[in-house]
């Protein structure tokens, strides 16, 4: 994972916010979610993706699309579209999804003389 | 932590995405970070925030406000710019914030009786 100035192009871009709580047990959530984030990956205008999870607890991922289209086509996705099916039938107690407009955005990265002060 | 349907307003309302790397050792961070999310919740536009971390890794906090005058507020509470000042001087290795603006939401919750399927 890349933090910091010069991963992402200049705003505006959109951000998809994921926000959920899983079920019990893992059920091929692990690898499907892994499967989702190579898939995602290589889809047109997608511009990167951050993802925690605390346990078995609160999760957050959040994907950066270039535009709504991007978001739209990965959205019509096959695969995509039959996993979203499995996270409300087995996965998830409760989920939510915002779309945003990122619309600035700074960064900060310690210099490395400064990393262990 | 409440994730569902009915939590935020509708739409359009502001998301502020906090993506960090933590530097090593706590330094007062943990007392920190809970003061800062006691702290924001009782400003003014306040939303609601999701905050998750793996260990040391990679955190997202992403915190809601009614409006981008209620975010700019919040950054001049003197207490805030302390603990960003101490942020950048000791407790991140790197950070993104990105401001954005939610257009669309939707929610799932898993009904009471398919709980265990």
């Amino acid at each position: 994972m890349e933090i910091g100035s010069g991963r992402f192009p200049e705003p505006p871009y959109c951000a998809v916010i994921f926000t959920s709580r899983r079920t019990q047990g893992d059920r091929d959530y692990t690898a499907t979610a892994e499967r989702m984030i190579a898939l995602a990956a290589g889809q047109p205008g997608f511009l990167g993706v951050d993802s925690v999870r605390e346990g078995s607890e609160l999760g957050i991922t959040v994907s950066y699309w270039r535009d709504e289209d991007s978001i739209a086509a990965w959205r019509r996705n096959a695969e995509h579209t039959e996993a979203r099916e499995s996270g409300r039938r087995s996965w998830y107690e409760a989920f939510v999804v915002q779309v945003a407009k990122v619309e600035r955005s700074y960064a900060f990265q310690r210099p490395p003389a400064a990393q262990r002060p």
